[in-house]
């Protein structure tokens, strides 16, 4: 039996009780976690320190490394995490709908568990706990593969996790880690169709392409997020000028912050040098012929276009109308989050009609597309994908359905 | 620039005026496609009588020219799903969820396209005109790729649909046919990644696992039915006879058809020799050796418990408990369509909650599952899936959603 199949088998087994288990036990097995990794706080600081001096030897950037780093701070947040997942609503076993056909058949369409997820993942290791949280409260189980840089945090998480399970009425197994760093098992279980019902990768672009390309179990990608600020020529400058501010510099490295800025020709000479203005000493700006003839910048090529920067760099460009500006964000865009600034109602419109992305704003920052701020509690991710789920995934992203019909005897004519 | 590119770019553009088209426009255009599809009637029996012709020279059987052949009759009836089309209602661009958060910003899920749809799929020629309506009153474009054997049927229709489209306010683009039968363009918009949103694979066991296997495009699984009615001791046994006889004999080749019986052991005695009175003459039966002590009938092997027969067979087991007839089902079930016949109000929820399927019927025919019975009125499939959508495929499943946020200047703090 391969290592695949085995943590499969485990998997499956577990599915069984978890599937059908009740809130209570479910909340009370994240309590236990919860306490549990409090309990081996200073086990899960060693092992992480191991893991971060190893990364610095590696030569590691000090950014990635502040990615893999944990802390007291940073332990307690991992387990606010989990008393937040603990007061969100179940899921699972929930109708919204419910008829009867003429002969007198009741269906109900009930949600359920989709049953095993796979996580795939880089860096850091507060993803190996709220992963394992948000699968739990929604009844799947779930195999989880980190890093080779973060796999002593993440044992020592898993560990403390499973410990936490022990004394709870939800069985162990219902979380796997896979402890061997070896790249094959990642294709392992890409190919576990039998095992595994969702991949879900979180990471760069390289990862997910990875696993798109090689996954014959079904996916759900996340992440990569080229967004963009159009500003119409009806716009407040001023409130587009805070929410540009806001979009691109809030957070740099995050897939919500705006990557491009669009201008309408008609406001160019007001606008580009209150953006030049407020942004030049944070942000590098690389800027169309159009726009350099305003502001003095440097030069936006194509590739600036096609990519999500995660840094502090904003492209530019200035469009003739607001069907130049749709037509370049469907054409760049990742399909993640995506603003008109406007006051003119018939553009909002259009605007949100014809762009094709999992959360169009108008008059607002593109930071608002995370789960916590949506009002989900939490997130597995931002799906950029159409199939199954879009925008950010929370936990009714994290069931399927079943059809319940009840009869008396009805046979079909 | 590759035959797939070359279609997948005409989609694209198509799709940018198909997804915001009203209903009106939708239904005028279907209405045009059913008025030239009766206009070119003759033109399409001709073709079709040419298909039949060479597949009876390649020695097809005669249960497969049937699903083939078309004539007046059938082509009513082709008519017909498009006028039912028709009348269903659009499902783009409408909400059940909007909410606002607490800094003012309204959050609207907004259903919309997909974009471009998929299809491959074996010997049915009224699959092209199916699945094309259906596309197009859920807005998405559709490439479609038949099997060889019907080549000339399908485009004859396709031919008649375009002729449709030009007197009508939708692009002829928003539909594409491969007229090449070279398999090598399967694989091609197997991984067409940039043009196709979602493949959905129409036809038996060996297309659907050469479609999970070899595509990167997402896709939805359909299709292969391997569904139980399990007769628990507390069961009416007339009940449970009526509807074994029509989820097992109404029609044979069908995906909701029954292919296994489980009996529980208490009421063996009195059930089996009822089965076989009435199946006898019509239905060759395999049975266990616990089976074979009540009623002489043939042996069933284990092949036969993970068979979809589609034929005159059904295999019966008896068991023990519900216990086991519910690890019976999801060990050899497909997750299409189970059954269980039962007055026991704790057995019957028992069933329904650890059975994994789309479709869980107390005391009713596994028959139902379809989307006309649903009352979907028309579908592109069952799914077999748990991503995305659950059993019948009909207009709601083929849409995706896009989160609306509608602010006065809001930035995230």
């Amino acid at each position: 039996m391969s290592y695949m199949e085995s943590k499969g088998i485990a998997l499956r087994n577990a599915e069984k009780q978890l599937s059908i288990a009740s809130t209570r036990d479910k909340n009370l097995a994240l309590q236990k976690v919860a306490e549990s990794i409090k309990n081996n706080r200073q086990e899960i600081l060693n092992a992480n320190q191991k893991d971060v001096d190893i990364s610095r030897k590696n030569n590691m950037t000090e950014a990635l490394i502040d990615r893999l780093m944990l802390d007291d701070d940073r332990l307690d947040g991992i387990i606010e995490g989990i008393n937040t997942v603990i007061k969100l609503q179940d899921p699972v076993w929930q109708s919204n709908k419910v008829w009867t056909i003429e002969n007198g058949l009741t269906i109900s369409q009930m949600t359920t568990p989709l049953g095993v997820l796979g996580i795939v993942y880089e860096s850091r290791p507060n993803v190996t706990v709220d992963a394992f949280s948000l699968a739990l409260k929604s009844g799947n189980c779930i195999i989880l593969r980190g890093s080779s840089s973060a796999i002593n945090s993440n044992i020592a998480l898993v560990k403390a996790i499973k410990e936490g399970l022990q004394n709870s009425p939800i069985s162990k197994e219902v979380v796997q880690f896979i402890e061997d760093t070896n790249r094959d098992l990642v294709l392992d279980m890409l190919n576990a169709n039998d095992y595994i019902d969702l991949i879900i990768p979180r990471g760069g672009k390289g990862l997910i392409q990875f696993v798109i390309q090689n996954s014959t179990v079904p996916t759900l990608q996340t992440g990569e997020g080229n967004c963009h600020i159009f500003v119409d020529k009806s716009a407040d400058l001023n409130k587009a000028l805070d929410i540009l501010i806001n979009a691109k510099t809030q957070r740099l490295g995050v897939c919500n912050a705006c990557e491009t800025l669009l201008v309408h020709q008609d406001i160019k000479e007001k606008f580009l040098p209150m953006v030049y203005e407020n942004l030049k000493e944070k942000i590098e700006l690389r800027g169309c012929n159009n726009t350099k003839t305003i502001i003095n910048i440097k030069d936006a090529l194509e590739k600036d276009y096609k990519e999500e920067f995660l840094d502090a760099i904003l492209a530019i460009k200035v469009v003739n109308d607001i069907d130049e500006a749709i037509e370049h964000v469907n054409k760049y865009g990742t399909k993640h989050s995506e603003a008109i600034i406007t006051e003119d109602l018939t553009n909002a419109n259009r605007f949100q009609r014809r762009v094709d992305a999992s959360t169009i704003y108008v008059n607002a920052s593109t930071r608002f597309t995370d789960g916590s701020e949506f009002g989900f509690g939490a997130e597995m991710g931002i799906s950029t994908q159409k199939i199954h789920a879009r925008g950010p995934i929370g936990l009714e992203q994290l069931v399927t359905y079943k059809y319940l019909v009840m009869g008396e005897g009805q046979i079909r004519k």
